[in-house]
């Protein structure tokens, strides 16, 4: 048999969304865990995903997720196929739970935190009756249904395999790395809120061709790999490797975004020897 | 008799603002409610109500109130009479309480909620000595009575009949939706941060009238009613019964607002027929 | 002997950064603080600090932090230096402990929570070993450093002796209020969400100095100090001691940073006498 994953609520439910924090959306949600999990941990990872974008809120919940404790459980809800066919999901790996939209929002986190993933679709109408909504809306599902199947799931009210049949999840379209002359060439997959430009380029993939120390191409412009924004001059365009282990292009006290232009989807190309 | 609404808290205090995400106001006021309720539970609603925008923090409040359980309370501070002579008050209703200022902020989640309801005026010379600041500040209410007395009462310190005598609340100003030649007249009643028009036309009305599958009249164009996003046109303008149950005006993977200009008070028209 | 500073955990960790509510680094240092303290409570003060102002994380600080009660452990991340030389810190004052970059970010709050202060340099080779990263990102000492070493201080798993040596904390420039003919110089040290400028001149220097109900030279025009919003005209320009006990400019219903184009370091006069 297959190594199944398993799960052991540790009664904390995280909340990711692209809901901001100006309307009444997120705290629906929160009214609804709390209702149905007394005493439960409410913890906000971020509200203010960009609208929509299934691939920002993919990033900020694998920088987020794996540090909690085992037994989290992430209801993540950045959904634009709400009122669509999409499914609802419950993804398990590494000993967390994720409860969202079938979109590919889970796919870097559960990869970060590996194998065995095991992801189920929501099924309504069995022993989640009575948790759900009765008539979930056809516009805020997080409110009617991933909010209370995640503090379902966080009180022990349930457990995952009673969530629904087992389901292959629809993953985040990601473009790898691609070796190139000298060197590999990889894109920008999201820019911070202080405008440094992560890619998709790893510090491994980096070490794996002697690239650490190289030279990277961007935006025109030729910069040096430092090991720290220390080494940069003030003001000046760089790039290391960043706390999540991608290389990052970054303005020392600037942004990267304003001095470079650059956005989601831009080329970085890396190549050893001098600049 | 006449029933009297009752309040047993449940230990939780959610903060409703329009402080912001980058100043030290809700800070303050969580740590207030901290240092007189330990183990209560703070749960934020939301803290980017526009700046002094009542009508805004009460729908805020009618949407994510209502889901929290029973003996929850509510402090909402959106304060734009602060140091002036209005006053604070806390209003009972379906098993929550709702503490701040006497400017109609709590009207429609009090409503939702349904009766009884009742009010009362916060006397800070009686039973709150020793809770609220002995000289609250003159523009900071939130800190110095409001948390407290919301803290007092989540925490069980004061029974919701020490607050002061009962007082009839300000009500906030509403418009219903008036009958027209084959139809019905309401306007936007909030614009949310996906820029959907929320108008003041609910469910229970438009059935009422036959017009579930009628047409919408809006800035100058007209639309249809659909029951999901889904039935949309990629970037098309729909109308649909939104997740609180109202009529709102939205464009599928875009924003009403920016696409035909929406903004608080703009007229709608729902009218039977073909478009 | 000098007396030393206590500390007793409260179990309480708040978190104020200039990190945003888009990404996922506020996520992570949460992750973190309930991976080391099963059941510490989290708070979230402000996470839209301007980015890398150490100044106005400090103001922030100051508003919030001394309204907690004692034993809380405040971990601030406002860290323009990481990558550097500078050292991480833990600073106790007034019974509460402060967990950040030694940049000045602690110096107000401390300063308000009043003596003994004692600060220590935080040492990752000995006791905290096992508790901060293994090899901390050059670029997020909040998460690998910061974070671990507030859950520790909240969990009671370290003592605050055993953070580091005694160390003196670089404090924050500051330029006091000088006297001038018939009054007080200061300057704007923060203008908050609604555009109020707040001072540097307390209310107890302007009544030291019979200021209390003198006139204000701003930005080339001369506005009366009044006790609340209530005695200014509608948009009317005012000056009156805040929250905090500092004089701010303000425009009732309106925005002082709009109306005077008043920031960070603005001169202000305040002078006895007619306007």
């Amino acid at each position: 048999m297959a190594e199944r994953p398993s799960f052991a609520p540790a009664g904390i439910v995280t909340l990711t969304t692209d809901f901001g924090n100006r309307d009444g959306y997120v705290g629906a949600m929160k009214g609804v865990v709390l209702g149905l999990g007394a005493g439960l941990s409410l913890v906000d990872i971020a509200h203010e995903v960009e609208p929509q974008s299934v691939a920002h809120g993919a990033v900020v919940l694998r920088a987020a997720c794996p540090r909690f404790p085992r037994g989290t459980v992430h209801v993540g809800v950045v959904d634009p196929g709400v009122g669509t066919k999409r499914a609802g999901i419950v993804v398990l790996a590494g000993g967390h739970a994720f409860v969202g939209p079938d979109n590919g929002l889970f796919t870097l986190a559960a990869a970060a935190l590996g194998e065995p993933i095991e992801a189920r679709r929501i099924d309504v109408t069995g022993a989640l009756r009575g948790i759900v909504a009765d008539v979930p809306s056809s516009t805020f599902h997080g409110r009617d249904v991933f909010a209370p199947v995640g503090a379902a799931l966080a009180a022990g009210t349930i457990d995952a395999g009673e969530i629904g049949p087992i389901h292959e999840p629809t993953a985040l379209p990601t473009a790898p790395p691609r070796a190139i002359d000298g060197g590999l060439e990889g894109t920008v997959t999201y820019v911070d809120r202080f405008g440094n430009a992560v890619t998709n380029l790893s510090a491994g993939e980096l070490a794996a061709g002697g690239l650490q120390r190289a030279h990277v191409e961007v935006s025109g412009r030729t910069v040096a790999i430092v090991a720290t924004y220390g080494e940069a001059e003030p003001g000046g365009v760089c790039a290391l490797v960043g706390s999540e282990g991608f290389l990052e292009i970054a303005v020392r006290d600037g942004s990267a975004r304003d001095r470079l232009g650059l956005t989601h989807g831009a080329t970085v190309r890396v190549r050893g020897g001098a600049a």
